[in-house]
Parts: C-alpha cells; sequence; structure tokens
C-alpha cells in the first residue's frame, strides 16, 4: 500500500509506491515491449482497459458512442495517489507520513494512435486545453486537495507509451517545486509589491530575443535562466494566479500558441521527447497578487542530469536567446 | 563565453555554456562514438589529452613514471567554470549574472580502463577518497570558493565515457540543493537544538530496517524518504559538518564502506549506472552544529522523472526498508 514521507531535511514529499515495484524490476530486466504486444490503453475500442470514464470530448456533430470520443478522461489503472478515504498525517519517531490520498487522471489526448501533438489541428487542441481547464476546476470542489498538476511527459524513457496522454494529479500538499515558485513569488512581491512574472514579461517583450511566440492574450518565452536546452514557459499576458480563471473565451489563444509552439519544435528539433507541466496557484485560492500561471515545457535532449541531481545547478549549453530565435525562425538546430 | 544565470523565482544558478553547444548537437545527431573510435582521455598513455595534472596518488613501490599513477586529477578540459579571474556580479534589468568563475577538476578514478568500482581492491578505494580530501582542502584555500562538490557520474546517459571517473566542481555561490539542505538542517536546530541528521541516525540504527553497512565510523542506509529506488547515503557517525575534518585516520573505514556498497549493488542490481555526491558545510566554514558531511548515491534504475521534474515530489517504487534488505543480504533484486 503506497504512502507519503516527508524528507525531514528538504520540505519534499515522496510517495513511496510498493505496488508498482514490478514495473520497476520489468522495465530494469526485460527488454521493451514491442508495440505490437500490448493492447494501447488509449485507443478507442480499449476502453476497457482504463476504468470508468470521468469526462470525454466529442468533435462537432460526432456520435454519441462509446468510441466515439475526440478526448478521454479516467482514473489512472495503477494511481499514484488514491482518491478514497481522508487525508491522515502520522509521524513515527523523527518521520512523518501521509496517507497517498489524492487523485490522478489519464487523459487520452486524441483518439489518433499515431497523431502527435505537432499533428492536432486548432480544434483538437482546443478540446484538450478546455478538458483540462473542466477537470481542473472540478477538482478544486474536492476540499482535500490543495493542488493540482497537469503534466505530459512524451517519449522514452519517461513515458511507456507511444499514443499521447497526459496526467492530471491533484494532492493533498503544495509540492515542493511549486511552493518554491510561491515563496519566491511572495518575496518579489514583498520587495517590489509587484508580480515577478508580469515585470519579467515587460522585460522579456521590451527585450524581445528570448520571445518565441506571443498573441493578444498569451506568450511563450525562453526564461533567462533555462536549466534545460529549448525550455519554454506559456504565460498569459494578464495577471492571473489561477488556471481556473482562463475562462473558455481565451482557450482558442491558448491553443493556438500551443500549436505553434508544436510546430517549431517539430521543424527545429525534429519531434523531440518533451515534457510539459502546468504551475498554477493553489485550489483553494492565495497567492493571487504575486503568483502568475503558466505552462513549462521541456524537450529532452541532453539527458546529462547528473550535476542537477549533486547539486540543483543546471547546465544549459544553448543560451535562452539562441534557443528563442531557432524557435522563432523554425531554423533546425544544426 | 559561459556565465551564471540567477533563476529570478526559484533561487537557482544555471550555467549558460554556448561553446559546449557542439557537444549537445552531436549527441543529438549523431549515432554515439564507438568505444574504438575515440582515445580514452582517462587511460595513462592518453595524459596529453587532459590539461596539467594538478594532483597524483600512486601505488606504493610503483615507479615515478608519467603513465604511473594510481588516481590523476587534472583541470577539465571544457571546464563548467573557469578558474581564471575574479567574480564579477552584475544586474540586467530584472535578471541577474555572475562571472562563470571557480573550479572543475576531473578525476580518473584507476588506470585501469575496464575496472567498476566494485573492481578496487581497499587500497586503491583509500587512495581515490584520500585524493578528493586532498583537493577538497586545497580548493578551501581560494576565498572566491563557497563550496566544493565532488560528483560521480557512471553510465549512459548520464555520463559519455566508460572509464570511471568523477568530478571535484568549486563554486562561488551555495548550490540550491546543497543551501536547501542547510535551510532544513538549521530549521531543525531552531527547533531542537540538535543535529537533524545525528538523530535520524539513532533513530535508524535503533530500528535497523533501513541500515545497508555500518563499522564503527560510518553508516550507509537507505533514507526514509528516498526519492530514488536504492538511494543510498553514507554519513560519519561522529558529527562534523565539513567532509575536510574527517581525517587520513579514517579514510580506510570510508572506503570499506564504499566497496562494501559497490559489492552489494553488483550482486543486487547487476552493476547499475549510478550516480554519487558529497554535501559538506560550506568551504568557509559554518553550519558546525547543524549540519553534518554525507554521501548521496542512486542507482539509474527508472529514468522516470517527469513528476519530479514537473512538481518536486518524488515517485519510488522500493520502500527504502526493502531497499536496505536487499542490499544488507546481498540478494538479487527480482
Amino acid at each position: 500500500m503506497s504512502e507519503l514521507r516527508r524528507d525531514p531535511l528538504l520540505r519534499r514529499w515522496t510517495i513511496i509506491a510498493p505496488e508498482r515495484r514490478a514495473q520497476l524490476i520489468g522495465r530494469r530486466l526485460a527488454r521493451p515491449l514491442a508495440e505490437e504486444e500490448v493492447p494501447c490503453p488509449f485507443c478507442p475500442g480499449n476502453e476497457h482497459l482504463n476504468p470508468q470514464e470521468i469526462y470525454v470530448a466529442r468533435a462537432d456533430g460526432t456520435s454519441r458512442s462509446p468510441h466515439g470520443w475526440a478526448v478521454r478522461i479516467t482514473p489512472d489503472r495503477q494511481p499514484l495517489l488514491r482518491v478514497e478515504g481522508a487525508v491522515e498525517r502520522r509521524g513515527v519517531g523523527l518521520f512523518d507520513l501521509m496517507s497517498a490520498t489524492g487523485a490522478h487522471e489519464l487523459v487520452s489526448d486524441t483518439p489518433d494512435h499515431h497523431a502527435h501533438w505537432a499533428d492536432f489541428d486548432l480544434a483538437q487542441m482546443e478540446r484538450l486545453l478546455h478538458s483540462y481547464l473542466t477537470r481542473f476546476n472540478d477538482l478544486r470542489n474536492d476540499r482535500r486537495f490543495r493542488q493540482a498538476v497537469i503534466m505530459k511527459n512524451h517519449g522514452a524513457p519517461w513515458s511507456r507509451y507511444p499514443h499521447h496522454h497526459s496526467h492530471i494529479v491533484a494532492m493533498p500538499f503544495i509540492p515542493r517545486r511549486i511552493d518554491d515558485e510561491f515563496i519566491g513569488a511572495r518575496e518579489y512581491y514583498h520587495l517590489k509589491e509587484r508580480c515577478v512574472f508580469c515585470d519579467a514579461l515587460r522585460e522579456e517583450e521590451k527585450r524581445g530575443d528570448r520571445v518565441i511566440v506571443a498573441n493578444d492574450d498569451f506568450v511563450a518565452l525562453a526564461p533567462f535562466a533555462s536549466g534545460f536546452p529549448f525550455e519554454t514557459w506559456v504565460l498569459p499576458r494578464r495577471h492571473m494566479a489561477d488556471f481556473g480563471e482562463v475562462g473558455a473565451r481565451t482557450i482558442p489563444a491558448l491553443a493556438t500558441i500551443f500549436c505553434a509552439i508544436m510546430a517549431k519544435l517539430r521543424s527545429t528539433l525534429l519531434d523531440p521527447h518533451f515534457s510539459l507541466a502546468l504551475h498554477s496557484g493553489p485550489l483553494n485560492g492565495g497567492h493571487h497578487e504575486e503568483f502568475h500561471w503558466h505552462w513549462e515545457l521541456i524537450p529532452h535532449l541532453s539527458g546529462e542530469l547528473g550535476m542537477e541531481w549533486a547539486t540543483g545547478v543546471y547546465f544549459n549549453p544553448i543560451a535562452p536567446e539562441d534557443a528563442a530565435a531557432c524557435l522563432r525562425h523554425g531554423t533546425p538546430l544544426v
């Protein structure tokens, strides 16, 4: 039975999940499964491989048949956090534990097994983002959860399945990486009484050399101290702490930016493996003045994480200005 | 020209090193180099591939010929931080930069191209640890440096070369991951007026189920909230903030523990790829009461880092008690 354990030094939670042990051992000792050997749990017709659906989006005018969805969300078969039960906290001597309570939902981003995000048309990207938004706001109603994260890992070894999918995870605590952002943003606000993201956006737009693509509502940029080559953030121009405030009206503008980034990653980096995460304010509000929701994306290019793990210092051989120029113009990386 | 950039949100430094760009692109676009194509920069006879040596250890009674070393330390050919010049700090609008000043030394752990750490006899492990200690204490004399980290990455994709080697990096700032430990240790000390590591050690020794191997001077254990399967820490029993205090007398005891862990990793996990890092107090002293130096080691087993990157929450399918039992008894992981 899985549980949450708190590092006594680092304010960091680890999900200890022994029921997933077989998965690690299989991955370590066996050859990777060939695609034809396992039925894809994200394909229409294989809906029975996942639990009962929570949400589906359909394309306009399509049938309401069980296989006729465009985006489909279910609980994860092997959830990292379990939705049942109260959040129980206890100590064992020096150490602190919490029940592994939370929500872990699995999103089939598309019914098409072979469609890359870069192949999505605007309508499909809108449906997907709208599905995220709907689930994000629904999870807010569960008072046990303090933070919801939407994340996507595309490509081995970060993900096992080639069919594009993503995860929505709601947690009974503020995850460390996001709390660090809240703390940094609050410290800046105390100093200046301004949002650090708004200030950075203004400065980046003035300079221009780290901006990748922008429209009236959103800006995609290569952050100043990018820890990874071609790291890309997408932020709303208007100050907003909470992704839930974005409103269906501006989803098309966000979808436009996402489609543009995917096209640029395809032309410059040849469809790299990538990870994507939403960082939003906490579900129960707060940080309204100082935090600013955004998506963070990193392509997986170098695989060199030794220094980062050892010290928390990142090493990046591509200056973000160069990355932005390359993406902005769609020039292949050579 | 490389530079250090500070993330305005996360108190985190990134080394932006465009001169290493070719390395990334080569790795991304080309097939990996076959071993016979590149001369190994860590082998005797190829000393000219690295800059002038800083330190060598020799086996007793061996010749003083240029190729007769047992451990050899030189500056890195492409240092992440440059040893020349003062530490210069400046701001650009909202953003903060520092010159990429520091030391980056490369250690040939052994002259034997094919020797794994698990093959080292006690004498070779002692020579290596003694070499680390000597360089660590020498770097302290350079008042520009605030922290020195000794780290090792063995196995692709974390390292390009199969010949066992390691890095010693001295930095003009406290790296974020280590500063987080200082902060956590200080908060605990404020609460209890005791060292959190000493408390955890006492508790682990009483329980016993997460202890892997121990002797009079050192304990190796699987930490309570291990973020990675088979994560292993080595700590001195006696409270000591600074690795430099360890003294040549206890190096053999530390070498014994390292050799034992390597033998256990070989028998249980079949010589996994691994990373290792020394976390010590700052070079200029401080944190004497509350910090406790230690080595951290992680085998690279799962490769699933999506959640960790997105949220700072770790996911570990092997409970540390099970990992410790497996390593303690040398039982293969099945």
